[in-house]
């Protein structure tokens, strides 16, 4: 590969196959830019997908996410496995610090020819992530990683979303966060796969597992299948993080013999392709003949001339032949 | 009207437009069932909304967000104003004590008639405000409220949400909650217009208040013109809480000089222009001929047969004009 020139798209993907990091990089700024080269990058892609398992993790900060992906990395590394790592950045203007400190961190993996790290600023609507980050684990997917860990960088509003991008949901807590039982509510007990209590050696773990155990107890359905395990671990000294991967393997098993890996495999690709068509179908209705249709109707609205329904209705007749 | 004959769709805007909290009531559960009559209630309101001022009531669990909004509520009564209480429930399914707790305290109202109050469960999409939130707001907007407090239920993902409906936001924050940096992350520092340090007889209370102050500072950009105030309240006994009401008005008054006001309200009704919009497609392509077309397109890009934008193409191609 000559230093300078731009390689082609099917050279990217050809060397992404062959374990070629910078590919890799290469291709998922193309996805981070929006560039109009994705449309080719996905199709060729697409025949190399559906390998990885996608594990996300997901916890309040403080928890020690970052410190278990690392951890987590070592450990699948051990078993033989390629891995990529996807921090995805909810675009706050204060955790660039935070983010810089995490990557820092990860070296430990950095000269690992099978571990790919990506941190990814996320552009996604209101701060959540966006659907540039199914795209950009296609490419990792495409690259022969055999998981690859989705972490969100920051707080909140992602960690329901995280849980729909992934294969396996790990959610972390710890003792001492004061917060095990409000982050019940915030609905993680609908989203965990596995369950950590990090930090396991602190005073209060074994508290927080029985209420976690508990909790879990009361939201279980009668017809589920699989009983989201607890595992306890001190991921700053590797402590349990061999069962984490073990409990990670087991629920990939059970996915697979239980058809559910392949219905939330078709899930995803269909809020996938509404995302990629809403999003072309915005573009066009924003942006009519220099003013924007949409504009015009949304002046209506706020000054009480028209109602949303009848500006949709608008809308719809202007841009299609089903309205 | 006689009891049990449904009235109709103009016979509940002219009662809700007197005064009739039943009406209201009534209208609101149409827009929460989704009804059909729903282009027909918003239709017959258009004419009768912009008059409110929406305030979104936001902040993390403990902070003292219903005793705030109850504290607010006797104030904006005090100052003559008609007020409606919209509490949005992000559906968690831990939530539901927590609301019906609020709602007791709330009573204290109950038999105000310039006061509406409602609950409403969010059936958005992953638990945040759906876009029946801002059709509720319309209805309490036509009602001849001149003040609408809008409070979510539960944690986490809609407090940006809550600031995107809103033409005010405050930002509720108390000391001790151990939180106050975590919660500047989460972006409460771009969303809020009037910042409340809560249970300011507390210790720590100048300590948040300060921290609060610089991270403001830090976040200011040049070219902003209403820098957001902090006021320190003790909300349970109404202390602080006038000079809430205060920030609120002056808001209000730079909001409609500046032009912001309009520019928000334009930029909401393009919001909700486009979520029927797509709510209408996506029911429209999720459904033909008994099979979805969506479906198809999605188990074959599961598998590896097609890609997303192959597919997103060939949605749009099967349902409107301009694929």
């Amino acid at each position: 590969m000559t230093r300078g020139r731009a390689r082609s798209v099917p050279e990217l993907i050809e060397g992404a196959r062959k374990g070629d990091a910078r590919s890799v990089a290469r291709l998922i700024s193309l996805v981070e830019d929006a560039s109009p080269l994705l449309r080719e990058v996905m199709a060729g892609l697409a025949p190399y997908t559906g390998h990885a398992q996608i594990v996300g993790i997901t916890g309040a900060p403080g928890v020690g996410k970052s410190t278990s992906t690392n951890a987590l990395v070592g450990e699948l590394r051990r078993t033989g496995k390629r891995v990529g790592v996807l921090a995805v950045d909810p675009s706050s203007p204060f955790s660039g610090g935070a983010l810089l400190g995490d990557r820092v961190r990860m070296q430990d993996h950095a000269l690992d020819r099978d571990v790919y790290i990506r941190s990814m600023a996320s552009r996604g609507h209101l701060g959540g992530l966006s659907w540039t980050t199914p795209q950009a684990l296609r490419v990792l997917d495409a690259a022969g990683c055999d998981v690859v860990l989705v972490e969100t960088v920051g707080v909140g509003q992602s960690e329901v979303e995280i849980a729909g991008l992934a294969d396996t949901t790990l959610v972390l807590v710890a003792p001492g966060m004061g917060d095990a039982i409000q982050a019940a509510k915030a609905g993680i007990l609908e989203i965990g796969d596995v369950y950590v209590v990090n930090k396991a050696d602190r005073d209060g773990a074994d508290q927080v597992r029985r209420d976690l155990r508990n909790m879990l107890a009361l939201a279980e359905r009668e017809d589920d299948d699989w009983k989201p395990p607890i595992v306890q671990t001190v991921a700053q000294r590797g402590q349990g993080v061999d069962e984490v991967v073990e409990k990670i393997d087991r629920h990939r098993e059970w996915m697979a013999s239980s058809g559910e890996l392949e219905r939330r495999r078709v899930r995803r690709a269909r809020d996938e392709i509404e995302a990629i068509a809403v999003t072309a179908l915005r573009a066009r209705w924003g942006d009519v003949h220099g003013r924007s249709e949409l504009d015009d109707l949304a002046e209506k609205v706020a000054a009480g001339a028209s109602d949303p329904y009848a500006a949709a209705d608008s809308l719809l007749e202007a841009f299609t032949d089903i309205g």
